[in-house]
């Protein structure tokens, strides 16, 4: 059924894929201050959505173009690699070499059309999982992407839909064993919106690698409680910090033989 | 919250909106013949999809451009009207003269580029709901759509996804008063997909009209087993005729005084 | 696999079933008020919780055998049959007789000793849907009474659990006609439980007669803003009357050829 | 809300509590080949259901008092703890002094009066999350029990009910520290049911415990494949002992600052 994704080459990791950063690019400083601290952390990998697909067309819609010109500016400075939302199709000649992971969101794990476009570019792919997608939607979306010849796809678990409504989503740690076994392919976990509550993000972060997650994508603002979009469930410095020491130590105790 | 369509014209219908066909556009013999037999019936609006969502990129893809000329022929040879899906954003520009009415397709809903555009043009919007879309996303999808302009928007619930896996999905008949209190937009119900079995198509049509559901949206093919999607939920001409009276019965019933 | 109920007497309704009154029994005035005005609608079996199953332990519990009697009292005083809820198998034996249909609730659906006992008494039962059951699971729990002798079941289908929080449960008409296709069983629905809100109970009611359900169980209360629990879903008299005379014509309508 | 489970003594547990043994007790052999085996391994605490809750009534019931038997003979030969089901609220005074923690299933989560019946003994109390039951409504279970005396109670999350079909339920291990900071109970994972997949359950218990659970509820079987009921979903002696280790070390690595 999922052939190019079972039959790609091995994912070979040997320290944890973590992605840090704001939910959207608010500003430049703002951007400034949680990449400073990040690289300085040794995150090497940082997020931050231009385009933010957001429920209501009143809500902020993301800085546009003018993000992705800060996250470029990041790169230059501290020398980072850039992960950031594709919404349109359109937008993927303009934004592609700022970018060095592009993500699709959850909104979009369906759109076909631009997971093929996807599929013929050189740019690792980071795919969401539809937010009430199967696993086996899911891996088949992969394959839409695989099968025009661009296997690097990393697979990002971020909670799924479901009738408990204390957490803003279900975290679905199942899949992540699930994806090792029937793909090649890197899976990590964004405990982030799966749990919708900063106050989860860290247990869930242990959960997650100790289920065999390859990484996590974890949402990090110097003032979350001002941040313009998701601030509930971000992280502040310290104590996104501390959640990365723990996550560093328990990824090689459980990795170690 | 949705001004746009809450304070729109008010939907003004005194009959039902039925739209029929098949799930995709096959070849010319099988749409004459269906749209042959659905306009003796009375049917105007013609469904037939030349773009389809499929789970797997190795199943039937649809014809294409080529479905939409061949339903461009059922519009000349019949006088019917269309009511086909937009997938990709790009194709717009090509096959808006051929479709009377654009469907969003649930794998769609929450593609706000998609939806901006179409609120910039001047056509009727079909939005279906997302598999797992809240009442108020859906909403909010179609104020995206409004928000450019463009309320001439019909809101079809086609099933949403819950745990029950004997159907294919939950048809929720809820929201069909509810999007009537909330907004001024008409509402039909796809039972096809919101059930996923032939033999329940005719009941839940008959509980959208009495719900007060504007329309039906139905899958019909000449030979059901034999279609290249879809078939298990699709009607013959015979089960379809029987279903489409007591619709139009059991409708002026119920909206008589 | 659900033998005893495939095989069973087909049920033969030429009327629908309509079972009304308070969510509990509050006490004898409200009840007497009640059972008066439906009594001279032209219902004849009357609901009312005595024994009540509550999420949270400090919430009302029901007046307990004291609400039995007064049950009683309504049936000697207007000759209605009465329908209440059983939650403890201990009690069985003292309610049985003031009770003519007895109502095993959501929470108990999954309770196999007291489905057994009731499978050896001689009287009605009234089996409600588990909040997320499937409908598999629920008719083997028919089976499990029809097992022991007792095949005189009416099936209750009162919303299930879903993401869509808008409404308090989604009511699931797709498992009306699946139920009469795989059991010889009659089968109701419940709107109140089933939308959560007063304003939906008309149209669903409607929807499910059309969808070929035997009957309703609705909530009625004199003064639903002050009822003890549910009163958010529950109709007022006038609002039930205007209901139930239209339920009754679109049955007709539907049930006539 | 939830008083007496928030006020109580707080959990003081400084190893993981991990109860194991086979789905059902089957006979004497299998549970003595069983229990020897878990005993050497240094495991305590014992399950084995003898009254099981079957979604079929033509499915194996369980030995009933005969298992209880078999339990105890048990106890008294190897020293161990027993775990097991209650599933009749009047089987309670012949069980309870053969069983050391008395486990309530997922599905009489609501069954009230059973709940209150075991609040008034001096026994611990094993409460399952219902299948589909929120957060809430699980705590304000444990409260039933509390509310009566009795606070010694353990959680366990067992997979809640979910759209994805892959698995047999969505481990939901989001709920794990949202119950260690609603509450002073302890809480344990049980990634057999949670999963219903055995090449799962070891990545599962890994991440159940990096959650911050206090423990495993885990299916062991001497030959998984020719188990009565659920044998899918355990672990051979073997695949035990390899999960066995890990989570001790685990369990160390993440509870050491």
């Amino acid at each position: 059924m999922v052939k190019k994704i079972k039959q790609g080459p091995k994912v070979n990791i040997n320290q944890p894929l973590i992605i840090a950063g704001p939910c959207s690019v608010e500003n430049y400083d703002i951007m400034d201050k949680t990449v400073k601290f990040l690289k300085e952390l040794g995150i090497e990998y940082i997020r931050g959505g231009a385009f933010k697909p957001r429920t209501s067309p009143y809500s902020f819609q993301g800085l546009g173009m003018e993000g992705i010109e800060i996250l470029e500016d990041m790169k230059k400075k501290y020398g980072v690699k850039i992960v950031s939302e594709i919404l349109d199709i359109r937008d993927l000649e303009e934004m592609i070499d700022s970018i060095d992971i592009i993500q699709v969101g959850s909104r979009n794990m369906y759109n076909y059309p631009l997971l093929k476009e996807l599929g013929r570019i050189k740019k690792p792919i980071l795919l969401k999982r539809g937010i009430s997608a199967t696993i086996d939607e899911w891996l088949n979306a992969a394959e839409y992407i695989a099968l025009e010849g661009n296997t690097d796809i990393i697979l990002c678990e971020r909670g799924i839909r479901t009738f408990e409504n204390y957490t803003r989503n279900t975290l679905d740690l199942n899949c992540v064993p699930v994806v090792k076994q029937r793909t090649n392919l890197a899976i990590i976990v964004d405990p982030s919106h799966g749990t919708g509550r900063r106050e989860l993000v860290k247990p869930l972060s242990l959960a997650a690698i100790a289920a065999g997650a390859d990484g996590l994508l974890i949402e990090v603002h110097p003032d979350p409680d001002n941040a313009l979009s998701d601030g509930f469930q971000s992280l502040n410095f310290e104590e996104f910090k501390d959640t990365y020491n723990k996550v560093i130590s328990t990824y090689h105790c459980v990795n170690t033989r």
